[in-house]
């Protein structure tokens, strides 16, 4: 299958890699001439623009769009949409809010254009080899391209989510279980630095990542991370965030589900983005005026 | 190597079929003759006592103790203490809370009886095959039970972790991250359940165990469940506890480290053990009071 895909970032590279690797023929373009010649020196075919692009697909065109959500995804579909002709078939691979995953389905309707929202996990390493893709839109349309996940997907690891803005929704919630999964296992580590005990953290997320209970890919990745700098000494501990986490909260703020670990754990990122907080310089302050108790001064 | 096996419930069952599938020879004793019974329909060897049990294990005798812990616990290890003699060696597999590990090795210390504590997880099907143990004590004395580890461990499924308590400390903190991660998995399928798509739990919980970035074996048990009851109709969501999470958090609120996501995975624990709360009452005769707010009657 001849496949346009556009965006040739961290994960597009590896999942144009994938599709080639899996008799599949991905034509990649980007608007950064440097990941133009680096797909060139991987031994991908390419093109110099978008329009160079589309003439090199056969009919329908299919394209996949793998650029940062938002602006940058918004840009790409809405010249899609205006370049593409009926019959065609957009996916977007990329992170997008399902709601804007809703718009762009409605917008390439309009002439009759397919789309597809992929949700896309397994990291830059599920790219490249064995992904993880949940697909939302027509099922007839997923049929069409049901080869290419078959190809680029882990055993198992492609799943038909239902209409238009399941695959972005599935993968939404995805992020929002890692979030609350990530801080779990930081906090215990957290536990362990401060304990009586003198763990090896590499060892400990070895140890954790063979047939315990809370195996899993994260711990596999703690042990790779540990391995490299068995304290963390060089890394801080700042967390910054996509936007997932937050939608996911977003979304059971408006259903009314209570989801307070995962909200707990997007708090606790937006924490870590300030040295100190004007909650702490309130609390304290009010701790000093009805009790006299100390304060720490900047 | 022989080995006494204390407690024949289901992880000391499925632990004793281990050892003997890998070259070893339990010898296990319960409390409950029906227990007995079912070990000796499973081809293994037993005792009728206490006494029994120990006269028939060589010297230096080898005990490994699988009772539920605190009081359980607690008594079996001071019958040891009282009949066991010095260089023999007994292991605590049970869910021991590191302090009374301490406490145990210093009761045993006061014979010469070696200790060690062993922290167990992997669930029945770890204790039954490929299991993960974290073992604190001496490392010399984990050295002569080492290689019955190695039998009954998955590969790099053990881990000497330092001295007493360790083992118990690690395996505490192993729970608390569980907690966290499991409340983190049930809060995302619960926005899954209140969204606007039909998502399939279980095969939405497949294509997360194959290739995603939170796959685990927890999602796989997830995959498990949902198999069996799509939607989890006959399962109450009481989610009740066997005291590690607790532990691990009282462990981090005497170091003051902050573990929210812990935290709060444990007290919706406590949440979903009442249909309703008074903090409840509280806040709904509060809206009431201020604002003249409807509240609900019993």
């Amino acid at each position: 299958m001849k496949i346009g895909l556009i965006g040739l970032g961290k994960m597009g590279m590896n999942l144009a890699l994938n599709m080639q690797d899996n008799g599949h023929t991905p034509v990649g373009y980007d608007l950064n001439p440097d990941n133009l010649t680096a797909a060139t020196n991987n031994g991908l075919a390419t093109a110099t623009s978008l329009a160079d692009l589309l003439a090199k697909l056969p009919t329908p065109k299919i394209v996949w769009v793998m650029v940062p959500a938002g602006g940058p995804t918004d840009t790409v579909i809405t010249q899609l949409s205006e370049n593409l002709t009926a019959g065609d078939i957009v996916l977007d691979g990329g992170n997008s809010h399902y709601q804007d995953s809703l718009r762009h389905a409605e917008l390439l309707k309009k002439q009759a254009i397919h789309f597809l929202d992929v949700g896309t996990s397994g990291g830059q390493a599920g790219a490249r080899k064995d992904g993880n893709f949940m697909i939302g839109g027509d099922p007839d349309v997923f049929k069409i391209v049901e080869p290419l996940f078959a190809a680029i997907a882990a055993t198992d690891g492609y799943l038909y989510t239902g209409p238009a803005g399941s695959g972005h929704f599935l993968k939404m919630v995805h992020n929002g279980i890692e979030y609350g999964m990530m801080a779990a296992i930081g906090e215990g580590f957290d536990v362990l630095q401060h304990s009586q005990y003198d763990y090896d953290n590499q060892a400990v997320a070895k140890v954790w990542s063979n047939g315990s209970v809370i195996r899993s890919w994260l711990m596999e990745l703690a042990q790779t991370a540990f391995e490299q700098d068995g304290n963390l000494d060089e890394i801080k501990g700042t967390m910054h965030s996509s936007g997932e986490g937050r939608w996911t909260l977003d979304t059971a703020l408006d259903q009314q589900v209570a989801t307070p670990v995962i909200a707990m754990a997007l708090m606790e990122r937006y924490r870590s983005l300030s040295d100190d907080t004007f909650t702490g310089k309130v609390v304290s302050a009010l701790r000093n005026q009805f009790g006299g108790h100390a304060v720490d001064h900047e």
